[in-house]
């Protein structure tokens, strides 16, 4: 009942299988394996898109991080939500790499509004040169609260963007949720939407640590690989990188781990609805459940050892008296339909 | 009619005859002029800290990412207001100045609560090694919308930021307008309640181009002058930035341009206060008024040659229908009665 | 006959078979995995140091920049053989990370002395706030050159950083190969003699990617967590780093593969010593060979698949006429006795 | 007998009058008065070049942070002389402004030859991604050590920076004493020589403290007023920067300043050639001089009240027996003949 995070989990046996497979011989270092152009080989086409670049980089916040370094001057500011990892979650990583640029904080919560982002935009550079200069916009895909944009939301912000000539970036760390949830194509949600560039996260859904970076127009490609290698993120014995994103990619695992993932998660919702004192915060859109439950419920749960986070407030507050309390579970490729069922079972009491 | 803001004047006679005196011989450079030693003693005796840092330089920014740097991690954020110049107006200096740190906006406006204070930092580092960790509380002493903590505003906030063990910078770019309206002493706006080191604005209030930064606690001072020349910020010639300085805090004139200043500001609002559609943001309690005018009212004194800012809505809007727009106006030490009393002249119609 | 690097060879089957042990169930993220407490009580074990803090990166480059990070201010200079690593093959990094300190080069080459670390140090700082303060001392344990510090010489460079209380990093991304060249414990080549923090290497020598850093002295260890999520260096899968070192240690595997690395590079000089136009930079001390060959010698390898560098010539200098080129052979512990001995009789011709 | 350094003098009285003039009323403030569009015409008319950008800052360091930030991306190198102001004196200013590029020691001194520099710039990039990558070229006018490069030589080191696509910065504290001794315009000595952008020292040669950075290709002005913002060097009344360096400019006073220091120098030289013991570094060419004297001069010069700096050595050297020791004596606008001969007065014995 293991629903604390989707990066606890072990990768998928084929992968790992992958990279014991790698493990012969020798390779070109820094990027030159033979695994590694078959992977850009397919990423380009998996996104229709032949001239992107790709990279590879160990974690989510290095993909993100060095993406966003790469697109905005460090006197810019990068709009994205509040909830956003690149805002809560990587210790200021974001304003390191950038050398210095800020984040502006767009609307509330986890998603973009078209609306709240224009308004945010436009409302910077009213100072000239006194305030900091428009920069990338930001949107995450699933978001931090497990919801997922639509193609449409996606192109609706994108050209919000666009129209300031701003460029799009996506953090997919759970790039994959969110197109099994979708049901598009991966072009459909990127570039053909207006993203400029992307991570495509491995980590979370059955590698062992391995993030894609997408780059659509390949012009600042080299400058990609020079941040890359002055961020320390360029691994000499690179091969095992390749070998997983390969495995990850070959035959739709990607997107398998993904179904599974999601509809672990929508299981866990059905058995949780309709539940007295249970509610959720919206409904479960891709591996991520956002749930109100009785304190009692609570208990029940992590005395049977159940392992989920509360939500915005301390573990201590569950053994206090009061209304239900929000918590996040989140499922992953290797979640037994079985440890679901068990869940609710207690849940139900 | 000038009003768009304090930085804009001329300097004080006093000041510039100090500057002209300056100018003979050779004398110590990077602050080894013999001015600067007298300024050190002045300032020490002045807030009654006779171990105080003391430092120059010739822009508010300077003095506030300078000090900010010396006192926060790259790893840390900075607790400060929305309308804080540090967040709107240094184009990213302190990100920059910091190598990296996050600003943490508390609250909304111009002027910290405890409360929201305490939640904002309570809110910080509930994500461990994820999030930001908490660091310095920056406040504005009078606010960027003219307004004045009190002491005992003060050492609320700096009780709170304490009860965490971080420390408060006070950005004092119009330090004497808030004192000559608290008439209180410096060291009871500061030290006493429990500021670490603040800036000291000459430049707004008839200086060329000065500021003090004050640490009462000198363990980082030799931190900091390694910080200033780093930033470029360290004259060569700097008995020109001492003799400024020198001059300002000579026989109180620094609070004379200040109460000039204030005084100027406040026969304004008397002068429109209840007109007509005209109404107050909050009242003034130093040099600033932001006040609510209709907009005939604005285009007749801008056709009067009247100059100041329209706030957070471009100049453009003027000649627009609707309702009384927020304008900003500034008075400094150079403002002549007779300006004001015009002003209003043209405001009364 | 791959001899490019040590960065390039297959991981020891035993590292490989404990990542895929590892991949069972679910396990603590970030660094809270079962297999990280168990490497450092054995990190701690083997250097003879209860208290020192552990930390695992994937690259060296991430250890060397790090650890430095937290060992420098921004304002400071680190002082290093003009072949270091962090100098040459980092792409600033250092630069980077320490917020913008400077490298010193001191002397010239792969190694420093004492004499000329001691001119180094003193040169600096005659300038007070003008230049940059005196930093760290950085060594690189084998050298860029294959060379091996003895105990000895290690404590007379620590003793000079200490004579001006300078810390002492030692960059140990072949760590293992000077300790089975030396034959003395970990702990007399490091904090016995002087040492504040190393980097403990596992990529070139057996492992997929990963390496220790260690601080002797856990005071700044906080820092450096935070330091590592900011860098976005801290993995969430952390268990896949920690198994590898794990069984790199486990057994004495880890000098095993030193021993093996170091014994193929011997018996490569062997077969190539006193060859007709041969000749060595120096006898080959752990797993790096550096020898003058015949520009015919090198066509004959090149064309018999032999893979190694030129060193400081560009590749297609070989084809031209001329002397002796200098070449870099580098032995892992993959590389079979028979590829070096094939290797040795082409190159006898 | 003032000669430490030209940045220790007073302001020359037409200087100081003119920022007596400028302090009236009021001007638009951040470089929108009125005095700096007449600079920026100037300056353009002086240099024959109607598209330059033209901004001013207070400090020589600034001046040339500012500009380099501007030309440089943070995984490149900077090739400069060892004896640079921005590698000795500038506490890591370059560095931490470029956002952690390198600077690259090219040959020996103070100046840089072709062959150095062409060797120098190709030895950098033959690690790929490993390395810092080629950034531009910033030259000394005059030199550390008071040399002057001529338009010859400037031509042939740009033309090498050019043969690599890279830029030329010069740094020109003190420019207006190398026209002086080199008797050409503005324009040969800079943009038709190849100098991308340079820094017009006012600060030691007759102003308070005040620098224009001069961009020949204005395509990268807006992100220099950015940087400058950013960097905290934007002043609010900027129109005494304007002053000063409008008085500066105005019919040729910066030119007979600058002639003026340059003849003390020559005269002090004359003074002192051919004493016995006495010998130059190499003949002065504009307004410093290198000269070895006896240790006996030296404190006969002391013991006078001469003021200058023994170079490379701490004081205290004066004291102990040894031959000649070398000194730095510089000349500026103030120093009067009769100092220069009372100099030469006491050394003649």
């Amino acid at each position: 009942m293991f629903m604390n995070s989707d990066n606890a989990g072990p990768a998928h046996p084929k992968v790992m299988a992958a990279v014991t497979r790698e493990n012969e011989g020798w390779q070109g270092s820094y990027g030159a394996d033979a695994a590694m152009a078959r992977v850009t080989a397919t990423v380009r086409e998996l996104f229709e898109a032949p001239e992107a670049a790709v990279y590879l980089v160990a974690t989510g916040t290095a993909a993100n991080v060095l993406a966003l370094a790469t697109l905005t001057q460090p006197f810019q500011t990068i709009f994205c939500a509040p909830a956003a990892h690149i805002h809560e979650d990587e210790c200021n990583a974001p304003e390191f790499y950038t050398g210095g640029a800020k984040l502006t904080l767009v609307g509330s919560g986890d998603k973009l509004t078209p609306e709240a982002l224009e308004a945010s935009i436009a409302g910077e550079e009213m100072r000239g040169v006194h305030g900091p200069q428009r920069g990338p916009v930001a949107l995450t895909q699933t978001t931090e609260l497990g919801r997922v944009y639509t193609v449409a939301e996606v192109e609706a912000l994108c050209g919000v963007a666009k129209s300031y000539g701003l460029p799009v970036y996506l953090d997919g760390a759970r790039f994959a949720n969110a197109l099994a949830a979708l049901n598009c194509t991966p072009a459909d949600m990127t570039w053909r939407a207006g993203v400029d560039a992307l991570s495509l996260g491995g980590t979370k859904n059955g590698c062992l640590g391995v993030e894609a970076v997408i780059f659509f127009d390949p012009a600042r490609a080299w400058e990609f690989e020079l941040r890359r290698k002055r961020g320390a993120h360029l691994f000499s014995k690179h091969r095992y990188l390749s070998a997983q994103m390969e495995a990850y990619l070959e035959d739709g695992l990607w997107l398998d781990c993904a179904r599974t993932a999601n509809s672990r998660c929508a299981r866990l919702a059905d058995g949780l609805r309709g539940l007295d004192g249970v509610s959720f915060l919206h409904d479960p859109q891709a591996n991520a459940l956002f749930a109100r439950l009785p304190r009692e419920m609570h208990r029940r749960l992590f005395a049977a050892g159940a392992e989920y986070h509360l939500w915005g407030v301390p573990d201590s507050e569950v053994e206090r008296e009061g209304g239900p309390l929000l918590s996040r579970m989140v499922c992953d490729w290797s979640l037994p339909e079985s440890a679901v069922d068990r869940f609710v079972g207690i849940a139900r009491g």
